[in-house]
């Protein structure tokens, strides 16, 4: 097996031409090295004609955008293709394809998606997907249905398990959602200017020990082959398609966690508007991403309740009645973690676009504001909304 | 390494005097094997003297009670072995002492218990030992914190989880006590006199929704190294000593699974007791079964909560009342499985001397028709009991 060595364009060129599976593969010539993520090389391969064709993607023994003092495993491009060929196996339609992958090297071959767009640029920008909404809805369902106990046989389920398991990655998470914005700690970064509203979240006797339980939910409820930062920046989309990509926090965990990042990011974008549209375009925005949360949720609970009724094969899951009971604490969880995305994105070390690209500095400062206070309600009040029109009225009532 | 072969007697005593690590091995001459367990050959080691100075366990191939026909791994002796030594890591008072343990024979020598009793046989023949139900809440919280989230680290969690998955020996509970009960079944057993009684089992919504969610959480819920068969036969007590053995089912779960399955048992006692015992001897001895159940809980409750407060390091896990909520979730749980015990015990293939030593039919099945209804009530109320004092005030009404 070939030893690891970070590519250069060069190579990601050669790479491409022996593993793309392309018939032409002699046409590839050129590669741009277009990686705006935090971990990770990311080439688009162009053949003669200057179209991109395959992208190949790389991961570096370290995290990219803070440098060489904070090693990362290489196993997590190989977490990544696995993640996407399972979940490819159970939504093709939503997940990018891999042709090839090598877990010594830590690179894959995708498919190319460059006539779509990630979804957050589009959100930043006002362009509407009206059907975005329905798909994450159907690729959350079908990759967690499939994977779940209701589906998958227990023996199979336990291997896959531990196939997955993502120390490093899930560290990240554990670290970054439920540690850092809760304590002062040097990896966050807020505006000065809102540091009581940050203050006040570390000694909040209920959000403390709401953040505890859903921390432990994220550590010890395996429920499903998460993609694990399912977020708008992870999610292409355009001419009425949606696909996945970037999975590298895949890891069997709680249902809540992707439904809650998922809605986490529409609400993002939610706050952030007003500092991104005039006015009136800023209205209707919001209220097409409580439609989109809405949708996200709804499309999700149908179909995967449709799963359960046609292909639970577990005989005491399949009780009629139980699925919608367990969705309820999905429900829960979601909003629980929806709030500590809005929180982290906000007070932690990763912020989003949607609050970041506002130009004005007070009109940006009053966004995230709303974003912590959303987060905060939204934690707090996880157990004790019924269902998704009763979360649509708090977001409204908050926001 | 050795290749597996089932074990003679002659086999036992010539690997215990290698492996067992006595300075007059060779004084060991002969062995007996006293394995009443249903999977599993036993051989207690007698030097010279008479004495028995080590127990030889070897794994067979197949479920024994059953034959061939119900083959089963034999890596459940390295999961024993390896849960056992994990729990005298952290409770080497109460659990058994592992020799040695070799993976490809599928055997273990452990420390000779013959001078203490099986606490069932114990609690049948209406023998009090005293100390013991402290000392099950102290292994149950001593084992259970150790290799929770509060305490190991998150990468070491996972290594452990995958370590310990251990699919074969889950199946069997995942069918015995969450299917098998609620459905027609050939492995069922219990008297035609209770037919309405267990039918009723089968289409009571409520009680199959609650099931499904226990047999989900079984699966699913990671949370500790569980011992996974903790009843008062896997315990041995007497001299003031209790130890746990027969660690096969180890795996991580929820741990109110541990906690529900040795509460069970004290009241699968207590509902045999009048039919076991003379009845004033009875009645004095259902009281003293309730106080161990609540001394259990107590025990465990109080020691898991000054552990957590002395060595967690989990940062969010340590926020000051979260781990007391976190124990409301246990004690709901371990209601819920109790009564999964209770039923399984009773309606399923398992039996406990507790009710079948009894030795008059009709007072057998009133005492086990006593067993369903209270595991019934619990399964349904496990949610609804805020306490140890109101979960006996729930059993007192029901029995």
């Amino acid at each position: 097996m070939a030893q690891y060595r970070t590519f250069t364009a060069a190579d990601a060129v050669e790479y491409a031409r022996q593993h793309a599976g392309l018939a032409d593969a002699q046409s590839l010539v050129d590669a741009q090295e277009v990686g705006d993520g935090n971990l990770n090389l990311v080439f688009r391969i162009f053949d003669r004609q200057g179209v991109s064709r395959v992208v190949v993607k790389q991961a570096l023994p370290y995290v990219r955008c803070v440098g060489e003092s904070w090693p990362l495993t290489l196993d997590r491009a190989r977490l990544e293709a696995e993640t996407l060929l399972v979940h490819g196996q159970h939504c093709g339609e939503h997940t990018v394809k891999i042709l090839h992958y090598d877990a010594q090297l830590a690179v894959m071959v995708m498919e190319d998606l460059s006539n779509l767009h990630i979804w957050r640029r589009e959100l930043v920008q006002g362009h509407y997907h009206p059907q975005a909404a329905a798909q994450l809805g159907r690729y959350l369902a079908q990759t967690l249905f499939y994977t779940s106990d209701f589906h998958q046989h227990p023996h199979e389920k336990k291997a896959q398990v531990a196939r997955f398991i993502n120390p490093q990655m899930c560290e990240i998470t554990e670290d970054l959602f439920f540690n850092d914005p809760y304590q002062q700690h040097q990896r966050n970064s807020y505006p000065p200017a809102l540091e009581a509203t940050v203050a006040a979240l570390r000694d909040d006797d209920q959000l403390r020990t709401a953040v505890a339980a859903l921390k432990h939910a994220f550590f010890s409820h395996a429920e499903a082959l998460l993609h694990g930062d399912i977020h708008s920046g992870s999610i292409f989309v355009g001419d009425g398609q949606l696909k996945a990509i970037d999975a590298e926090f895949g890891y069997y965990g709680p249902i809540g966690f992707d439904v809650g990042t998922a809605i986490g990011n529409l609400l993002l974008n939610y706050c952030g508007l007003p500092g991104l549209l005039p006015p009136r375009e800023a209205a209707d925005a919001r209220e097409q991403r409580l439609q989109d949360v809405k949708i996200v949720w709804q499309q999700f609970a149908d179909q995967f309740l449709a799963l359960v009724a046609e292909k639970t094969r577990d005989y005491a899951l399949a009780w009629p009645g139980y699925a919608a009971q367990f969705l309820q604490k999905v429900l829960a969880d979601a909003i629980g973690y929806c709030g500590t995305e809005l929180i982290r994105r906000t007070v932690g070390m990763a912020h989003v676009a949607d609050l970041e690209d506002i130009a004005d500095d007070a009109m940006r400062d009053a966004c995230i504001e709303q974003a912590i206070n959303l987060g905060k309600v939204l934690i707090l009040a996880a157990h004790h909304v019924e269902n998704i029109d009763a979360l649509i009225a708090r977001i409204r009532q908050n926001g």
